[in-house]
């Protein structure tokens, strides 16, 4: 893989580091310690494993690229990544995943009562920091952001029941504008889209035109989706921390699946058809390695990739406009290059 | 069993099934229609089977024995039910239960991946109608309402934690303070002093002293707690709607259970301690029948029925002296009689 701005890369990791750093500080600090056991000290499980910190990295750079205060935005980036953390605990649960970013998931260790709870606990946190946003930005833009997680939770959820609808429903027949529209649900909503709109509120102190950023926050967020995709199906294990092919083990339909599942010939579509109308079980090994082998040698993983790319581009243009009317500072710099760096990561 | 007073009962009765009518009738007509499929119209599934609702009526009989404005209260009624309710689903995910109110579990029916998902929408629902309490109790007093939720939620899943715990360290010293201060976390809380507190906060619009039925709702959340385990012991199917015995087969460490480890021969405790330490999958049907045999013959179940008796008087008790001030009225009545209804009833 080629990186276009090698330099333009190392300033958005090095701005990604330093706003993760400071969200995870304040994070870890922030769980509470004590009884009773095997509750509070494993919601630091997850979030203490190698993670980007992006979701909070996009709320406190749009913060500060609108002139805002980083300070006054912390506690919902600490929101935000507990939130995120909540949902790959409960997504480990449903899926029945064995690893996240490289160590046994919390319900292959600890199975699906503490999971669920540690889960569930992770979120009331997350609700909590919002909570006490109230005395650092007042009532009304505590209320505000309380109000636009809400309406996070209720997007990532459709999202979800999406596509936990077409595994169980074995749908074959989906297109890309299918793909894109749980993609921007699922992925989007909660990854990109509300944690500007929270940088946003919590900058300018209104409500008015905090969704200025949405079309950037969902073009990124497909990029990002699709990366993520990408890396489940052709990454190494070592980088990717997930088990490879897991999305093909699931059934889950990812745009490179819709896509071969168009162009591929009448004897393999149905071969596919067999494949994903198994259970997880049923499905066996060398199945899913035929399916992946196929996915990349049919040059469908290429054609998507160069989507994501065109994605990432539309989300370049997207920024730069949406915030052609503030001044250069390196959050905006870092806003603008984040969707090239979101393609050519590779963990 | 013998009823006290069946004139009482059926007053509480009454009262009950008009709250829960009242609450359910809004609870329905709340939930979103419409795509995606498998999210909202599941949501619909729990509630719509035969239920008491008396979390809700607790709420608004607290509310109007001190005068308050039902109208006002039925908002956060409609919430704490679908909170309930998604707590079950969560529940029913953690123990892999197959049975609530007489028909087949979410994740029986659906899987994990729509049982989940369909929990967290039933939570989601509930927390939107907290935020639409700004507009009915405007945006201090919905504030205190939504801050106490998130109390309950943190108490509930602290007393789940407790008793998961339990099970996975095979806890077999367990004395019955141990058993009293899960049960107020985990079932207290949420079934009676959050009510309470809500019904009191709406009623009297200030925080000041709207914990002052707290005593009430532990003893009145242990009674109920005590007579559901008995139930599942010793109940009827056909009026319990839960796999009788389905707390044995998951080891749940209930006050009998706690009494026959107290009392019985080392034999038999060495048998309990092998039993309690398997997992659900391996416990044999003649095991389980086993030991609710001798949970009964021993006269532990009667032993705990007649503790379950004190507690609902000292519920009783507590509801007379917190209320001493406020009119006579039917609410009143029914919250200082309730107690003995939740003892007394057989599903």
């Amino acid at each position: 893989m080629t990186r276009n701005s090698p330099k333009g890369d190392s300033a958005v990791e090095s701005l990604l580091a330093e706003y993760r750093d400071l969200t995870l500080t304040r994070l870890l600090t922030g769980i509470p310690t004590g009884t009773p056991p095997g509750l509070y000290e494993l919601i630091r499980s997850y979030p203490s494993r190698s993670s980007k910190g992006l979701r909070a990295a996009l709320c406190l750079a749009t913060c500060a690229a609108l002139g805002g205060d980083v300070a006054k935005a912390l506690n919902s980036a600490v929101a935000i990544e507990l939130a995120h953390n909540a949902f790959l605990i409960m997504d480990d649960v449903q899926d029945g995943s064995e690893l996240r970013r490289g160590a046994a998931t919390l319900p292959a260790e600890y199975g699906l009562g503490v999971a669920v709870n540690v889960g569930n606990a992770t979120n009331l946190l997350a609700l909590q920091q919002l909570m006490a946003n109230r005395w650092i930005l007042g009532p009304s833009l505590a209320w505000a952001v309380l109000q636009d997680s809400f309406e996070m939770m209720r997007q990532t959820l459709e999202g979800q029941a999406i596509e936990v609808g077409w595994i169980r429903n074995n749908a074959c027949d989906l297109v890309d504008d299918d793909y894109y529209r749980m993609c921007m649900k699922k992925s989007s909503w909660y990854t990109c889209i509300h944690p500007c709109r929270v940088g946003a509120l919590i900058a300018e102190g209104q409500r008015e035109a905090f969704t200025r950023f949405d079309r950037y926050g969902c073009y990124l967020g497909a990029a990002f989706q699709i990366q993520d995709d990408l890396l489940n199906l052709t990454g190494r294990f070592s980088r990717y921390g997930k088990e490879i092919a897991g999305d093909l083990w699931e059934g889950k339909r990812t745009l490179v699946l819709i896509e071969y599942m168009r162009s591929c010939s009448p004897d393999e579509r149905q071969r596919m058809e067999f494949f994903l109308g198994k259970t997880r079980g049923e499905r066996a090994e060398s199945d899913v390695r035929w399916v992946r082998d196929r996915l990349i040698e049919s040059g469908c993983v290429d054609i998507v990739r160069a989507r994501a790319q065109r994605l990432a581009e539309e989300a370049c243009a997207e920024a730069v406009q949406a915030f052609s009317d503030v001044p250069e500072t390196r959050d905006k710099r870092f806003l603008i290059e984040l969707p090239f760096y979101m393609v050519e990561r590779d963990s």
